[in-house]
């Protein structure tokens, strides 16, 4: 990659690449509040009064972030092209069978988990290995889709919006307290 | 670490750590406008128009970022007990000789580049190696403090701070064409 | 830092920084025995036959590993000053009270995960969540010591090992079946 | 991704991944002795007497790394897939013209880098700059191929293959000078 020259006559449109985020999410069965339930899995024991409204906001505010519209778009494509048989064989023999050594969609997952900032590590690991809610229902093998990269990447948001949570309401904490805080932190 | 428990005693003071980082740079003689010469370094070829006010104002909002405050304070700390000696023996040698092999450095710096994304460790990179203006004397081993840590840090700044206007620049472009955005992302 | 030219007179001593991590575990209170345990917890249900001897062996190979090493004496050596008081205020009140967004810890962790791939990543979230065996002693906060980076460091030796293991066993497995296998791989 | 139980019939192959790794490299017009020439303008000042044959085991030796070899095989097919416009649109615009704000290309990079340590980003981050040797080629947007994945793969292989002869340097002058060395930490 490089970054873009000013005149390239190709141009990114945002836009689109939110919308398809979204809409690849849904196709591939999964919801903005499944992904808000993990986030009050991993929360509700530290904020007793955080509302699933709450976590639905913090989760899409989290899919609006470039970094994780990449991560889910590419995850969810390899997916769906092991699905189709399209890969290289010693590739496709990896997806397919959510090889152990892979790790390339722990990687993806970690891209996403990192733009909150390291906070957000233990929470994607931690539901990582519970499996709770939606992550069990993408992790059988037996249904047929392959989720190699969306059970990592769901997790990874979940996780994310997690860390946005923190952030949040120690920032309401201070200002509660009379403090100041600069709106950029809170993004 | 473990994340807050909402009713503990002790209550961290966001400005506070916010302000310690910004006057710690200046103790150890680095100034936002020197972080933003290296901006406009990594950045003019890409966008000629872009001025020193927009770099200087780029540099700052990375600087509000909660995980970049960290990494500046503990990195800045590992300095000063270095130059005081402070250290056990074998990380005295290492971080007062820069020792090739350690890397701490780099991995507090990537901390910083990455609340920005991927996009910025090239640059990052680049001007570790190349050394530009406040790099080169923040490196010259002869002129008595240790900047082990601060050098990279500084560079990492920088480069998180080109990745924000990479950022702000495309929504610039697709605004200006009639297109939508999405607050957060810009943050 | 940087790369070290060849004359510099400054020499780094391999064995004193190994034998002075393995010393400052010990004498924080840690020991092989522990860490192997928690690997032990992790990948028994992987493999049933999985030995004592087996996890002590990947720990101390583990620890063997200079990025290793790096990440556990700083973090070691920050715990121990935030003991002894000795931090810039803001550094020394997040460090001491084990601030939830400080995050440092995590990303030296992070460090020694990644020595041996990303799937090291959900086995280091899940033990630092549940903190089962020494990770509850190290966590406790009424006991004195502070161990901010010393729970996340040994949560990470006992990924990493974990991850060794899975290498490891797959070579096992190949081999038995005929397969070769490339000795690097194995480290 | 989960960790692999023992009694699956699915068994990888890690010889055929390993081969396939080298092959595909080979197919997209690459060389070991290319990424060679990278490690040696990268390592020449520090080691005046670094010789080819020695940068050509190097980079051999890093290839038979797994996550290299999973990153390799993944970015590969992401360049291929675009190259037959089999992506998502929105994913196919992106790589296809190497849009600056994707970075998954720089996250698969990033994870091969990392297994040598974080000595090697500034190595990485340099050469993707400047584009040295075959990084040129790569990077030719005139010549047909799509390697957006391709060339940030290929800066990293050489990074890593440094940063492992950085280690091993290190280890040949503590020999010569009577000291002891732990062998795991040559890989």
């Amino acid at each position: 990659m490089d970054q873009p020259k000013e005149k390239t006559p190709y141009s990114l449109n945002s836009k689109k690449v939110a919308d398809a985020t979204k809409s690849w999410l849904h196709k591939r069965g999964v919801t903005v509040e499944e992904i808000a339930e993990l986030v009050m899995f991993l929360q509700q024991k530290y904020y007793p009064n955080l509302t699933m409204e709450e976590c639905v906001h913090n989760v899409e505010q989290v899919l609006t972030k470039r970094e994780v519209q990449n991560a889910v778009l590419t995850g969810i494509q390899l997916d769906i092209l092991a699905e189709q048989g399209a890969l290289i064989p010693e590739l496709q023999d990896m997806i397919s069978h959510d090889e152990g050594l892979y790790g390339v969609d722990e990687i993806l997952a970690f891209s996403i988990v990192n733009v909150y900032g390291s906070i957000g590590f233990t929470n994607y690991g931690y539901v990582d290995k519970l499996k709770p809610g939606v992550l069990e229902r993408l992790n059988d093998k037996s249904l047929g889709p392959i989720n190699t990269f969306l059970d990592d990447i769901v997790g990874a948001i979940a996780a994310s919006a997690s860390s946005r949570i923190a952030h949040r309401k120690q920032a309401e904490r201070e200002l509660d307290n009379g403090g100041e805080f600069d709106e950029e932190d809170l993004n």
